[in-house]
């Protein structure tokens, strides 16, 4: 498989710089390390931190900027950060009132994020942190014990980002993480596998007329390998799945996410159906996001995350972001 | 190859209702047409509208909202829109001030959107046009005399709409949408063919080994067929052939560009050997886009546009503007 890449080695490196150089202002990357944080953090603000493995561009550097996140760390492809450099991301951004640490549920990244908190707290950092397991397809994976964590962790950004934002105190910002947390899901589908630099080759095998529902966003297994559906077939599924666990009863929040190589233009055919279908439950779709968020380096397919609001949410998700792969105007 | 789509007869209706769907305080569609439009388009001031074959998604109806667009026709993929839906979408978008119509240099849109605009001016709407022809790749193409439009087409929207939306009348609209495109160049790369939804099989032939450099957003032939080159040789090879083309001495602004199936780790590793490659030249680039602004469905490859900037182009750019696909905070 083709890629715009140099050495596979230098991807995770080349692809931060090249960040970094689009945004050179606003975002630098800490020495000798993969973590990038924001130039200016407010005094006093406390600091949402985010990070995981590379090959989920834009998450999570996209999201550095005021309204979302402040620092972000980054492992190899699929593979978290090491606890020393999520350690220094803290470091880094605490600007006085403490760091919220939003974490994926994969274990490495449980495990090197917890042990960074727990260093950077000797050091008399104040550290909180919330552990995003949107994924409604499975319990337990390859890499997770519990739920996976996917896209359903941009709203966590957008709200917790925002709380701090205007003001809240570490725990007033965990509480509306959390509060995403427990009124999201997310299911995908895949219909090729990603394809990672070093191995170029598929991660895993899927026939020509074949697909992958419940898929994680590192190729781990879904629920159902089925034949070729039609995009409407495979947005009631996925929107389905999520809504029997979600059980919205008023407005929501949609995202209908790309997972790296599928043209916008399919998503929004996604997204034609799953409006209708929310339209025919009685649900009213307050905000409703399309395109590539929380993608798996070059796979073809889609998610589809659900989130049930209420009045702080939906405030907390207005209030105003500018980052790399968000911008939302007062 | 597999696509998210239900039949390929519905897939522009479908993908534009999906838009709709994702926007629908700000967007609509004008009945029994494929034109998308502003709910509000403020009185008085020039209204600044484009259009073209679908299959390059987010453009045209992504970049609709102020400050940029003020009506996007669509045609069938790769196909124009008809005459008489750009001139629906002509009368629907004047609010008093005339019309500007951005037309990128394919014989079948010149011919409708100038049909278009004759057919408006008989109505007494004040119509000007602007035909951007901004890939220096080659002279006349497949579907096109003299050079393509391509991906330089996003600075023009954006900033013919800031000069509309700061009051500007429609020779000032015009004037600065020619500064754009006198300018400005671009220049792409496949790595794989675009594959269409009715013929479902790749439109070009390209080797598991070749890329080609020069591609239009068509699938039109470019310049070259060669083995794979990496990342950097293929940035160097763009950027050499816009920078001889458009000649800048001072600040630029860029675009990588992806073609629709390229991940965004991969444009933002182009970027970074292109912004090193500016700096080597002694430019400086006064702001970096990485994205797919101007695909060519779900062909995996890239496109490097670059503008020679001058104050009031940079003011212009800087304007705010709230569009799905790019939203710029004052």
């Amino acid at each position: 498989m083709k890629k715009l890449i140099n050495d596979p080695a230098d991807y995770v490196d080349e692809m931060l710089d090249g960040m970094v150089a689009a945004h050179p202002d606003e975002i630098r990357r800490i020495d000798t390390t993969k973590v990038l944080v924001r130039r200016e953090i407010p005094e006093g603000k406390v600091a949402v931190v985010s990070g995981g493995g590379s090959g989920h561009e834009p998450t999570h550097a996209g999201y550095l900027g005021p309204g979302m996140l402040d620092g972000a760390a980054a492992g190899e492809v699929f593979t978290s950060p090491t606890a020393n450099e999520v350690q220094e991301m803290i470091d880094a951004c605490d600007a006085g009132a403490g760091v919220l640490l939003v974490i994926k549920n994969y274990e490495g990244d449980v495990m090197n994020f917890e042990t960074a908190g727990e260093m950077a707290e000797m050091g008399d950092v104040e550290v909180a942190q919330v552990v995003v397991n949107d994924d409604v397809a499975v319990e337990d994976s390859t890499y997770t014990s519990g739920r996976r964590g996917v896209c359903g962790t941009i709203f966590v950004h957008k709200v917790a980002g925002a709380m701090a934002d205007r003001g809240g105190d570490l725990e007033a910002v965990e509480r509306a993480a959390q509060r995403v947390i427990d009124n999201v899901g997310t299911m995908g589908a895949a219909l090729t596998s990603c394809v990672t630099p070093e191995k170029g080759s598929p991660t895993f095998d899927l026939g020509e007329d074949e697909i992958e529902i419940g898929i994680g966003i590192h190729g781990e297994p879904g629920v159902e390998r089925t034949g070729m559906m039609s995009a409407d077939e495979i947005a009631d599924r996925l929107a389905t799945a999520v809504l029997d666990d979600v059980e919205p009863e008023g407005e929501v929040a949609t995202i209908v996410n790309g997972m790296g190589g599928t043209p916008l233009s399919e998503l929004y055919i996604v997204n034609r159906r799953l409006q209708e279908l929310l339209g025919e439950r009685g649900l009213e779709t307050w905000d409703a996001w399309v395109g590539d968020y929380m993608t798996s380096l070059d796979m073809r397919g889609c998610s589809i995350t659900i989130l049930d609001l209420d009045d702080e949410l939906k405030e907390l998700l207005a209030h105003e972001a500018d980052t790399p792969a968000l911008t939302v105007r007062d």
